[in-house]
Order: C-alpha cells, then structure tokens, then sequence
C-alpha cells in the first residue's frame, strides 16, 4: 500500500455548473442607480419576469421612490406587484432564490454586501461596456433568462473573504461577548465583514508611511512599510490590486493574494497564498501613525495600535452565472476591462533585415561582417 | 434544500503531513556532484542511515566511480552494501520509499527527473545557504532524520506540470501509436515529460521576436510577442518566473502561472489559471521564425510550425517534507532565496517633520502655511 | 558648412567640482532634531568651525532652546558665539557661504526649504546608516571638513522643481497682481514652492480614483487615473517614485520624471520628459472629486476643479558636495538605501548539470535525449 | 561674487529647430524593402523630388535590381536619372544634404547604420500606422516635403551609443595599433559601431544564466545575473528597454538607460545615468559561461572571458525632423506603438456609492456605519 498523498485531486473548473434543486420562484433584482439609461431595461425586465415567468421579484424599497422611474406608464402598471425590503433593515437570508444585476461591477459588489451569509446565484448584465464582473448582455435578456433558469449554464463561484476587527478595547468585554455567544453558535458575530475584492489596509490622511504587521497563521511574517497593504480575492486581483502591479488570477483559484501598495522596498513583490490561511494584520508597536482599513471601498475605519483585523477565505462565495464559460469569460474581462495585451505587431527587426537583405546573398553576408567606423 | 454549491470546501494547509502506511526500508539519497564539500555529510549520512537505521540505500552508480569518494576511508567500508541503478536505464518506480537529497535546488529537480510517475516523500538538507526546495540544516541531520522517519513531519505536495510535444509529422503515424497503446493503458506516453518548476518556450538564437499562440482548454486565449513564455508552477513561481515579474505563489496553491518574457506589449501582465485546464502552445502560423521549448531548463528543443505543446497539471505532485511547516519554510526560502521585502527603515519623512517641529508649536504651523519662495 | 546641429555637446559629470570664488566665511550647521545621538556630534562639530576654522557658525534660533542641549558644559561655552535666525521670519539669501547638515535625508530637505533661490555648497554627514542625500561618514569630519574648505570636491549639482499653483478664483485679481509685478521682476511669486525630491497629487481621504490632466508645454497628454501622480527630481527618483515603480535616474540628468501612482491602467508606465518643458496638471473637468497636492511630503492642500499646478525646473539647484564623486556616491546610495541588485548566486541550474554529468560523458548525452516518461 | 555653480542652464526642447545653412541638394531615399505595398509612393516621392525639386536623388544600388519596381513605366522613365551606391563599399560622408525613410522603423536604423559620423536631417514617412521613428503621413507628402526644405521645422536630436569592442588577444598587437593611429588621429576606430535604439549583452544560447560585470568611469557598479543586460539611448527606451520593464524616456534627455533582463535579483531596477560616463562591460571572471552582444539587432558576436565592450554617448546623433513638434510626435507615438495609457474608465466604485445612496440621506449612512454579518 503507498502513501495516498501521492495522488492529487485537480478540480476541472469546466465541472462546476449552475444546478437548481427546485425551479427558482423569487428573484431579486438590483440596478445601477443615478443612471437614466439603466430604468427602460429594467422595466423590461421586471414586467418580462411577473408576466411571462409568474415569479415574485424583489427590489429595494428606495428604487419605488424614484421620480423618473415613477412617470413610466410600464412600471406605474406593475409597481404595487413588486416586494420591497430595507437594505439594513430586512434579512433576505434564504427567502430569495435568484438575483439578476443590470448595470455594472457595482451591483454585484452590492449584491455581495447584501447576502453576508449564502448567496443565491447571480446573473449580471451590462449595459455599456463590459464589466469585471457582469459577463450578459442585454439585447436577447429572454432568451438567455429562459435558458438560465432551466439550468443551462456554467458556474463562477467566487470566494469572498472574511474580515474581522479585533479592538484592543474589546478585550474587556470578552467575557461579556463569551457569554452573549452561549445562545446560539450560529449567530454571525457582530464585527465581521465579507468582501469580494479586497480589504485595504492603507495610511489614510497621515503623511507618513504605514507601518503594518503581517501574520499568517499566528506567525509573523513581514512588515510593510509604505502606502499600504491590498488583502485581495481572486476576484480582487483585476481591481486594485492590479493597479498596484499584481498578476492576475482567475476567480476559481483558491487563493488570496496579498499586495503591498507603493512599498519602500524594491523587493516586495505581491504574494499568493493557500485559500485555507488566517492573515492578522496590525500597525506595527513602532510605528508612528495609525493606519486605516476599508471593505470593497466602503465601510472605511481607524485601525489603531493594538487592534487587528483578521482574514480568512468564507465559505460563502459569490456564484456568478458565466455568459459563456469560466474561461472564455474572464479572458473577455481582461481584454475588455484592462486591455491586457492588446498590441501591435512589431515589425522593426523584421524591417531591418528586409533592408538589407535587398540586394543578394552576399549584400547581407557584408552587412553582417562589415566594420562599422565611428571617430 | 439549497443549491450545495453555495458553501465552499477550503482546505488548511496545515492538514497535509507526512503518513507512513508501512514502515520506510529503502531510501535514495541524491547529492550534489562536482562539489568536494558535499563529500563528508554524503558519508556520514549513507552510514548512520546503514548502521543506525538498518535502511537498503540506494545510489547512482555513477557515485561509486568518484574518485576523491573512493579516497575516504569510511566510504570504503560501506561501499559494498549500497545498492546502485543507472539513471535512463532503471526503473526506480515502487522500490524507493523515501529520498533524501543533499546539497541544493538541483538536486530536487534532478529526483523530480527520476521519478515521472509516483515520487516518495522527498527530505532536502541545504549545506550552504538555504535554498527554495532545501529547507533542513544538516547540523543535527540525525535528530531530524529520526523524526521524520517517525512520521512526525508537515508536508507540501509541489504539482508537476506535464508537458506533451504533438509534432506536426506524428500525425501520419498516429494510427501505429494508438495500435502501441493497446498493450497496455498504464504505459506512460512516450513523449511527456514532468516539469518542477517550468517549461519555456523562447526564440531561441533567433533575432526575431517570438510569436506563439496561447490556447486555453481548446480555446484561442492570446499571442505572446516577445521573448518568450514560461509556464510554471507555484513552486516556480520562484524561479525564472520570478526575473520575468511574475508575483510569487505558495507551493500548496492548485494553478497554473503563465508569464510573458519581455512582452513587447505593456499591458501583458502575468496571469494564474486553476490547476485543471490544458494549455496549448503553438507557434504563430504568421511567425516567420520557430520557437524553442526546454523543461526545467533541460531537453532543449524547437518547436517547429504546425508542432504545439499541450500542458497540464499532473496528478503526481512532488511531496516535500517540510523543516517547519508550509508556511514558515515557504517565507524563509523566500527572505533567503530573494531577499524579499529585506529593507531599511525610512526615516526622511519624519526627519523633516521633527526638524520643523524643533522649535515650538507655532514654528511648526509657521511652516506648515507660510508661503515660499521662488524668483 | 555643414549644419551645427550635427554634433552634441555632452558634459562629463566628473568636470562638475566645487570652487570658492573666495573663502568661505558664514556656515550654516542644521542637525536633526529629537535625536539625543546628534547632540554630541554638533556640539564637536560646531565648536571645531568656530575655535578651528574661525568661522561665523548660523543655527536656527530652536537649537538654542533644546533643554538637553545647555545642559552639555561644552555647549554651553560656545552658546554666546552663535548667529541664530527664524525659519520663516529671517531671510538668509547671500548671507551664508557654505552648509553642514548632520543627521539624515530631512536635513537636506530642509535646507531646499530654507533657500528658495540660490542655496550654498552643501555638505552632509549621516551619523547611523547611509542616506541618500547625506554621504559623509562623521567619524573623521576634520580631515573631510578641511578638505572641502579647500576646494578639493566633486559636486553634484541636483535640479529642484519649481510649483507654481494658479487658482481658478485668483482671476479676478491678475490684474492687480500683474501691476504689483511691475516694481520688480526679481521679487519672487507670492505662491511658488521649490521641492527638492517631488510635489504629489492624489485623491486625498476620497474613496473615489483621482482624475487628473496632464499637459506638457501647454498640449494635453493624457488623463491619470487612479491614486495619484508624482512630479519628481531624479533626485525624487530613489524615493517615492521608486516605490511607485519608477525608473531610478542619477541627479546630474536634466530631467523630469513623471510617475503615476497605483493606474488604473496597465500600460501607463513612467515617464522622463526634458528638463526644459514645461508641465501643467489640472483636476479632470469630469472628475467627481477634487485632488491633493503636497510638496516634499509637506504643505499639503487642496487642488479644486479649475486649478491648475505648473512645475517647472528651477534655475536654483542644491549643490552637494559628493564624498567620492557622482557615480560612486549614487550607487552607494542605491545599494544602502534600497538594497539594489543585492543578491545571492543562483546556482541551481549548475548544480542540475553538475549532477547528471556526474558519471561519465555518455551519462550526460543520455539524459539529455531520453524519452522520459508520465502517464 | 557668487559661485556660478548655483545657476543651471535648462535646455528648452522647443528650441531645437531645423537650420539650412546652404539649400539642400542631394536627398537619399531609403525604402523598406520585400514590401510591394511602397513602391507606388516611392516612384511618386522619388519622380517629385526629381522634377519639383531639381534633387540629385540617391538611392542604394540594390534599388534598381527590384524587378517589381523595374515593371513600374513611372520608374523606368526615371530610372537612368538616380545616382546609386553600395552599401559597406561607397563611403556617403558628406555627399547628402538631406535623407527621406519611406515605410518603418527599420529605415531609420538602417539609415543610422550608413552613416556611422556625421548624419543629415532625416525625414521619415510611414506608410501604414504611425512608427516609433516615422512621423510623416505620406498622403500631402509634396506639401510638407516642401516646408521642410524651406527650414519650417523642429528637430529631435536622437542620440546614439558608440560601442567599441576590446578584444583580450588585440592586446598582444596594442604596440602595433598604435603605430598605425600615427598617420591620422581623424580615421575611425576599426572596432566601434554606433547604435540608434541599443547595445544588448546576453547568454546567447547557453541555458545558464549570464553573469555580466558593469563599470561606470571604470569603477566597477555591480553584476547582473539574469538573461542579460540592455544599454540603450532614450530612443532605445522604447524599444526592448521598454519590454525589460524600463520606464521611457524622451529622446532629447542626454542619458543612457541601463536595463538588466530577467534579473535574478527582485530589486534590479532599470536606471539611468548621464550621457557623458563611460560604461564597460565584461564577463564576470568566475561566470562559467561566455555572453553575446548584438547591435540594434544585428551584428551578434561571442563576448569571450577578458573581452571588454565600452559604452559612451556618440558626439553624432541622428537629426531627426519631427511631424509636429517634440513632445507631441514622441506622445503620439508612445500611444500608437505602445499603448501608452489606452484605457477605460473605472465605474466600480462610484456605482457602488450610487447604488447605496439611492434612498435617501439617512440609506447612506446606515451602510456606512451598519453592521454586517457572517458565521
């Protein structure tokens, strides 16, 4: 008998697909705000949805007091058929079954922040140009619906990571907390976040550098000394991340990607680590200033001495619905959304050689020979 | 009942260790040639893992012709009971339980070589500076010999990229290869070959630029024009990968790293695929020149118009035994191999901040508003 | 007579050194402050000048404050002999000769913020480690000292940047502006601000990415997205342009040097423009939020929609006085200050090779063309 | 009296213009060859010049073998009127006034390569898309033809590098060399050669890595480890320099880029120095393997152990006539050849605010303060 571990698994990211164990019958939809352009689409929508597909669409309640939205005969026609809940306030927590985002990478950033726990799969229109993170288009909208709810279709499923603040004031209180957590295992805890692109670590109005701690695993690591520090998903990795000079990788890649932002120090390249790690960060004892941290650009707040925030990779992640296939799909965001490798050919050596070429066989055999005089 | 594909499974790297099913017996120990100074521990070693340990070790026979070997006392004594094979004629394949490699990174990539299928746990002593793939000191070798070969040990399974060659020409003999195939699924491919850290592909002595396709699970992804491109492991990540500008990924991380060489386009980033796709490489059918492959920096060869090059992950990992564990052994090598994020603290800002605040309160906001100068 | 354009003046930085038109006489002494470590060293230091050299020796009038100072005895005797001056009250133009800085970078920086026009011949002592700006070593500073009022110097002439900051709400003054100018071309502008390493414009404290114009002798360029834009010396070049991936450029090239910071884009590498034109840089009409603009890491302010910032290369450059000559004091710096191109000796493609040749000639010629194999 | 130190000239790129002193009489014209596509514009520019303009019009000899253009009735009929020359034969030293490119790049090099001292004005025209070193729309040739002949132009001073080889067996015939520079201190070194875009060393097709020394001013700098080493003019910035990772550099900045490829070091940064230093590249003594220098491509030879090759600014740069003026062609340029910041606008972020701000005042800041969840 050999050793098992001999033997890796590889995952086929072609094997993750879209599977529906009952036909979805609520869907949620989030649109783009402020933006004109974006409400004649959605009407089209949401009437396609209750009419032709019987299933109960929610929205926020905020979207029923939009002005332009409410002298548009359509929607007058089927406002009052629409579910409403209060971002913050109602838990939509296993009571929707689909989400559908029109308008750009902001929606499903929106759609993450709404679901902390599971989320439901997610289908993402654009309307413009490509997005990140919102791979449809609009124009044949039923069609490609009427396919994905029948369960055709290949599967993103994005890991998010899990951000927790530990205030060196807590720490009194935890015995309090303990207690508190004794009613019921389940309950989040009340401090933590999850992000799909990355949590930001940075010096924010200081003029000094950050000085910031790295742990992984209860070990120290490094220290960062410069703007910052960019704790990235995958996901992440063609936001800000990449903005700071890191490679980019694809969603389904277990990994968290830890890039610094401006470091001092020319060798700090950006690093990736197993999905399974615990990151710690903390302002260094030594360090001058506070630092500051923000969750997918919001939520920004003062990380003091002695506080850390703590990283891990959720079990929940985002399923996103891919338009044609997981590859195929992030191959045309990259293209479309950083230009990533669009070139021109180069033709300059190819030119030079023709030059001198010109001639004959023994023209180029001189040329390459020759002594070339300079005083 | 939920969409099961909406929890994640994450695996903690801590998890993987070493586990012996039966009881280690045979072990081959692999040392840096042409290098006087591996010659003692190499003796000390084969001895104690003879006497102490009652373990078969193997050699290759080309080590019993060294001469200044043959010169050292002790080694005489135990010449006699090594057990010798020769490299490219020997089938290692189910007779080697455990390798110990004694000297540096290459002696790693050269057990790598050995073993195209299945490879034993792998424990690697560095005699000089550490090295990525060298973690243990040889110091107290028989302290941590022991342990290891108790079962206590972390261990990091490092994928392989294996790398098929399709020539252009193969292709009339196809029906007489797939006739060889029937003797015997099990038999390896005659034309593959299980890279460590990477396969490149270059121009070779060509003064042109290379033009080669990339194409991912069957489909057309990009085309690299520059020097070349390397497909590497996380394990390479390390090495050439790393001069080319690719970001440094964790060993445990399942994917695949594609980096340009020299890209004449700005925008081409590195990128990280999921370990479970199929990357082609062909050259450009436009390209006026061909391109060349080596793997691991070995077997160079051209790669000719109409040939490609198919990789993929394969399912025989190297597992390498670790000093202290997966994480702390990968950050070490990193410090010491690169040097990386070694800096110095930066003081100026905070200099000039405390120079200007020499004086009193007021003399700092004096400066911090007063206008300056300049004709 | 053929076309003067022909040929190229090109200046050999090893002809700058350092003259005195007559002795100097009044010597400027800046230490760095809140650092017990210097204290002794400008106590030695400013004494010698005074009993030794019978200089006139300047300080600002805070170092005669410094409570750990009086109470050095040394001090003390000498306190009287002292000329003092107040940073923003007093005007030292053409009144000093020659300055010392002990300490660190900071103390360069602000002896550039002292003299806005013409600065003296500077010589600076780092007492840890080596600066960038600062390359005597102090342990032998009479000898050096001596030297240098001897005439016997290399000087490394570094260009400054002039800022001039054009408010959209000063345009109703220009014309009382313009009739002040008419009493004196030489009188500086009342809102020009010379840096020494770079001026900065980022998004601030916004959560939202900078949008910036850039114009170069009037023409727009190209817009700037994302965290900000660096103007720099080459001296700037090693510091926070280094960190945002410049190009490092020796302080005797007449250049300016502009580098985004984090850009969205992947193709938006810095640039180096002549020394000679002229850059103009404006919040983007469309930009949602404003810019911030500092100056060598101080005076921060705001940049509103329609204010725009001009830099310029002063005439007034600092001259510093090399400890060796200009190429041997900068990469002195480069390798001390940001470790460049310290490394280790990759040796494990030797060790590979080493390895298989180890047997005999034939070994190696097998091993290089052997099929290996995987399944 | 002031140390005139203190004051530094500051070139003004706009100054640079284009000065006849006598009227241009003798125009070469230069066309990319194995290239169908130029031979229409080239009869057309080459009949114009003829018969508009009253030009002795040079062409290479090879020209009038083309068979395609021999079918050209247009060209026949000025075929007898053309004064021709071999290329590496015919020495052209002041024998043209003026130069016309017609098609790419490579006509520029080319053109460089023909006049290894003094250069006249070139012209150069590109036929498809805009080049790194072809301004000039062909479609109103006649027009700008004209104004540039009457001297309404500015001028780009590209500066070469001129490389002389040291061979370690010529130090045998040193005795004799000088000998022979007695009858004439004017006649060119038989070993140099001056090159317009770089000089690059590198490992040629040796699998190990090359270890080069580098010495400014004959102080040795430091040594590269890697896949070679490029040293290149600001022209050359754009070229490989640029896809080796150096920032570029407008080619009116007196520097040389020094740009190491694939370093094994992570904080190999490019840098530059001033144009008037001399650098000397050698093979490192203990490197085991020998290097290979190519000149703008060409001219590939073996740089053995003790060979030397020395580096400086030629005093004859190439004068080259800019389309519009030289910040605005090099800007086009960058953007047309490299895709110098192409990119698209970031929506991320500001979709997110809107989305969230979409209720009312009070929406806003429940986000932004509220708690969020997750087990």
């Amino acid at each position: 008998m050999k050793n098992s571990a001999m033997v890796m698994q590889i995952q086929d990211p072609a094997s993750q697909r879209l599977t529906w164990y009952k036909p979805p019958l609520t869907v949620l939809v989030i649109k783009k705000v402020s933006d004109a352009s974006v409400l004649a689409p959605f009407v089209y929508l949401v009437d396609w949805l209750l009419q032709e597909k019987n299933m109960v669409v929610w929205v926020e309640s905020a979207v029923l007091e939009d002005v332009q939205l409410n002298e548009n005969v359509r929607f007058k026609a089927i406002r009052d058929k629409l579910v409403t809940f209060k971002d913050g306030r109602d838990d939509l927590t296993d009571r929707i079954d689909f989400i559908v985002c029109l308008g750009g990478d902001g929606t499903l950033l929106y759609a993450s922040l709404l679901f902390q726990q599971s989320v439901p799969p997610v289908m993402a229109f654009h309307l413009g140009s490509l997005g990140f993170l919102t791979p449809f288009r609009f124009d044949n909208f039923e069609e490609q619906l009427t396919s994905v709810l029948e369960g055709h279709a290949a599967l993103t499923l994005r890991s998010r990571l899990r951000c927790v603040m530990h205030r060196r004031s807590d720490r009194k209180h935890e015995a309090k907390t303990l207690e508190a957590d004794l009613d019921g295992e389940a309950r989040p805890a009340a401090n933590s976040i999850l992000v799909l692109n990355e949590v930001v670590i940075d010096r924010g109005p200081s003029p000094y550098l950050s000085n910031i701690d790295l742990f992984l695993d209860g070990k120290y690591i490094t220290s960062v000394q410069g703007d910052g520090l960019i704790v990235s998903t995958p996901t992440g990795s063609t936001a800000y991340a990449a903005a700071a000079g890191a490679s980019m990788i694809h969603p389904s890649v277990p990994a968290i990607m830890v890039t610094p932002i401006c470091p001092h120090s020319l060798s700090f390249r950006p690093i990736v680590v197993p999905a399974g790690v615990e990151l710690k960060i903390s302002v260094s004892p030594e360090s001058r200033n506070t630092s500051w941290v923000s969750f997918d650009g919001r939520n920004r707040q003062e990380l003091f001495h002695g506080d850390s925030l703590r990283v891990t990779t959720s079990i929940y992640p985002v399923p996103c619905i891919c338009a044609q296939d997981q590859i195929s799909d992030w191959f045309a965001s990259l293209a479309d959304g950083l230009h990533w490798n669009v070139r021109k050919r180069q033709k300059c050596l190819d030119e030079l050689s023709d030059l001198t070429a010109s001639g004959s066989e023994d023209t180029l055999d001189e040329i390459e020979n020759m002594k070339l005089y300079d005083v």
